[in-house]
């Protein structure tokens, strides 16, 4: 259980409190091999949440999911020449098996590319076998040597879609579909805004053609990069020889796809919404979403106020409201004995539920009870009366103001100045940071001296809807003509 | 797709069956790294179902998941002695990590106790932190020499429950309530007869007090250890300083209960129910549940039908039916062009769907549709009128049958004969096989003596439930009296 003493504050030290955040409240622990996690029910929860929206949006769109090996050979690798100069410096390899050394070192897979466009090339032989969409959810493991809890570890969870198709265009128009519910699910799940667009040559994918990214602004304004869809061209096809007979019966390769989000979302969720109180959690990912503390004075009025909590529940819980998902109310009743109702509130609050109702003898009385948001901390009395339905609207109302919330800040801390220089630019990165928007000539060598001189990277070269109403014309560094308006910003 | 060639039949080649029918079901398929699998779409759907129905019932029981690391420091796995010599010669071994080599090796974990209860001495302090009641979903990884799908791969998926208690009485009750679930589910959901039962000394979980376990009969005779369920005493506590301070002050270890199912059951499921048409698939566990296949001569006409077919599926899954799962009824159509019905049946047949719905002009005229199932083969005119709810009966009659025929099968071949002789057992061991109730003396060498001359094993010391009406006086090889009945069999 969580002890008394408060979180360090986010203006004091955000990266401390983000770490004390999530060790008290429960969400993740330090394992003994360095650099990995344990997630923890609270944190795991919230996982499963996100996994069961998004597995119902790839499945809705005629994704399956499968699962292949753990263990990849060390020369499939090196088979795709970007991609194991991004990806073999990072790999943990298994040198020996069974009390004996191997013949190939196998490596733990970093992403699974290799080894699934190999089986797709067994299984691939004439466009009536394409598309193939494939989803799995898989631990991988990179060798990183600074890590944080969520952020960055050695093992991490996600899922990894890949698909196979018979045209550049069926790719690409995959790619983009996959954006398209990621940014879905970042809006409307996850109450975090993002800006969708293209990575750069140096920030793509390695092996891909392209890579389309969300991204995500947290509250020290630094950008998290939040899930990528890449369109992989014919790299990997041609690597391992993924041919089809075309309708015409020429032979050809496949176009891939692949794609992925990570346990770093959940990273993201508490870096986008937690105060200093701790965690705060949007309804729709939270595994508990309604506490309800019973209160009470006396052994007598204890039986009586806990049955009466344990009733609410029952009330709130005994149908499905209609809320945009197939699912119920989660209601936790607090009936612990021997613990003062302050101690309770608090831990509810360092654990992000998000409402917690209060239910005391006078409440009763009123044939009300007593309610708390955490993401406002707005207190109000509610009727008893029709109170299931008005709870999910206030939880949904909850849902809607954590994202205009989130939105706003963004916005106050999104820069489009058309006169910004190159100075005031390191004077933003040195000081509060946030998305700069500006004109950049192209140029890779430009983007490397940003990075080296401010440590900001290009986020992307955003999507239409997130541009400039006045596209930038000169290049922020060299005054040159710009080529594109960019997203700057420091990034996890 | 599958080709046409004929199956193996299970008389000519159980062995041959079982794997060309997994390859040619597209269950799962061979990968590049011997011994490890790829589990295919039409299998993991039906892990999918299998863990939505287990993951419900662990919830519904107070448990929650969580994740736990891949890599497990190789001296973890030391400092329980039996756990150790079990487990330390089957290891992988990580011992580079991003370019470079390990200052202590890393066992890619083959099951997780040793970090589990690691972390639950970091997290336990009092009475009032347990039961710790956690479960995970993981791959695991066990250097299998020879391996078959499903059944025995280098990697594996499955879920792994780790508990802490007060008390042994509190771990053996869990021990028992996992057992009952795992049983449940294999009754209910797979139509899996099993036997309960413990296990003898020698074939235990290394490191358990007891191992409780699930046991069914394949067609071959062969038994299948379905699930394990053990109570591990304070065994584990001590080796990881798990301690608590109880109500009186006092310190003490914990009590802990380990349990799992993997992905074997698929192959279980294979075993029990299918033929030599292919895969037969209980409708619970059935990603697709119902195939309609609409039939036409002209193009016309298959226009017609392919409407009237997906008309007939919005029938079926415009609703919630109640089979006491939340599940609508998951159908397909398939209206693919260029191919005969004759194929089509054929394939679904091999894919083990559990109910064809044939819709051909007469049927629509007639106001009705032909169904055939796969179980039996039966075939019947179904009535349009109110088709959603007897296509629901009909697939939980299916389900019922199918337990019921995979049960009789089951006592078919189990031999309790109170003048079985050694000689006679192992007459029925080199023959037919199956499931011989007999007396057992109780001594280990016994035990070792029948598996070195017969390769049938104890799968269990049944529990009374599954005894005979007469216990065997005498132990089957020494004549001396027997201390329990003992189910012999020979075993996947």
């Amino acid at each position: 259980m969580a002890d008394d003493k408060k979180l360090t504050t986010r203006a004091e030290d955000f990266s401390a409190w983000y770490n004390e955040l999530i060790l008290r409240a429960e969400l993740a622990d330090y394992s003994p091999v360095k650099g990995s996690m344990v997630i923890r029910p609270n944190g795991y929860g919230v996982w499963e949440l996100m996994q069961r929206a998004l597995d119902d949006m790839f499945k809705e769109t005629g994704h399956r999911n499968a699962y292949f090996p753990l263990f990849i050979p060390q020369s499939f690798l090196a088979k795709e020449a970007q991609h194991v100069e991004g990806f073999a410096p990072e790999t943990a390899v298994v040198t020996h098996g069974g009390g004996k050394e191997l013949e190939e070192p196998l490596v733990v897979r970093p992403t699974s590319e290799t080894i699934i466009y190999h089986m797709y090339a067994k299984w691939v032989q004439s466009y009536r076998d394409l598309p193939i969409l494939i989803n799995q959810w898989a631990n991988v493991v990179r060798w990183e040597m600074r890590t944080r809890l969520f952020l960055r570890t050695l093992e991490f969870l996600w899922q990894e879609g890949h698909t196979a198709h018979a045209t550049h265009d069926d790719a690409e128009a995959e790619t983009l579909k996959i954006l398209g519910i990621y940014r879905t699910f970042a809006e409307q799940f996850m109450a975090m805004p993002v800006i969708t667009g293209l990575k750069t040559e140096s920030e793509k994918f390695a092996g891909a053609l392209r890579t389309y990214c969300i991204e995500a602004m947290m509250q020290d304004n630094k950008a998290l990069q939040a899930g990528t869809s890449h369109n992989l061209g014919q790299n990997f096809a041609k690597a391992f020889d993924l041919k089809f007979q075309t309708e015409t019966g020429e032979m050809a390769h496949a176009w891939n796809t692949s794609w992925g989000v990570s346990t770093r979302l959940i990273g993201g969720m508490v870096m986008t919404h937690s105060d200093d109180n701790g965690l705060v959690t949007p309804p729709l990912l939270a595994p508990i979403e309604v506490v309800i503390v019973p209160i009470w004075k006396s052994d007598d009025e204890r039986a009586r106020m806990v049955e009466a909590a344990h009733k609410l529940k029952a009330e709130l819980t005994g149908g499905v409201v209609d809320r945009g998902t197939r699912r119920k109310l989660s209601v936790h009743v607090d009936d612990r004995d021997g613990m003062r109702s302050g101690a309770k509130y608090y831990e509810w609050e360092l654990r992000g539920v998000p409402l917690r109702l209060e239910l005391g003898p006078k409440d009763l009385e009123k044939h009300s009870v007593f309610s708390a948001r955490r993401d406002t901390r707005a207190k109000a009395a509610i009727p008893m009366a029709g109170i299931r339905d008005a709870v999910a609207a206030l939880l949904t109302t909850i849902q809607a103001d954590m994202f205009a919330a989130a939105k706003a800040r963004r916005e106050a801390n999104s820069i489009r100045d058309p006169n910004m220089t190159y100075a005031k630019f390191r004077e933003i990165m040195e000081g509060a940071g946030g998305f700069v928007y500006a004109g950049w000539n192209g140029d890779p060598a430009i983007e490397a001296k940003v990075k080296e001189e401010t440590k900001a990277t290009i986020r992307c070269i955003p999507d239409p809807e997130f541009r400039s109403p006045e596209a930038p014309a000169k290049c922020l560094v060299t005054g040159e003509p710009a080529k594109h308006e960019v997203v700057w910003a420091k990034a996890y």
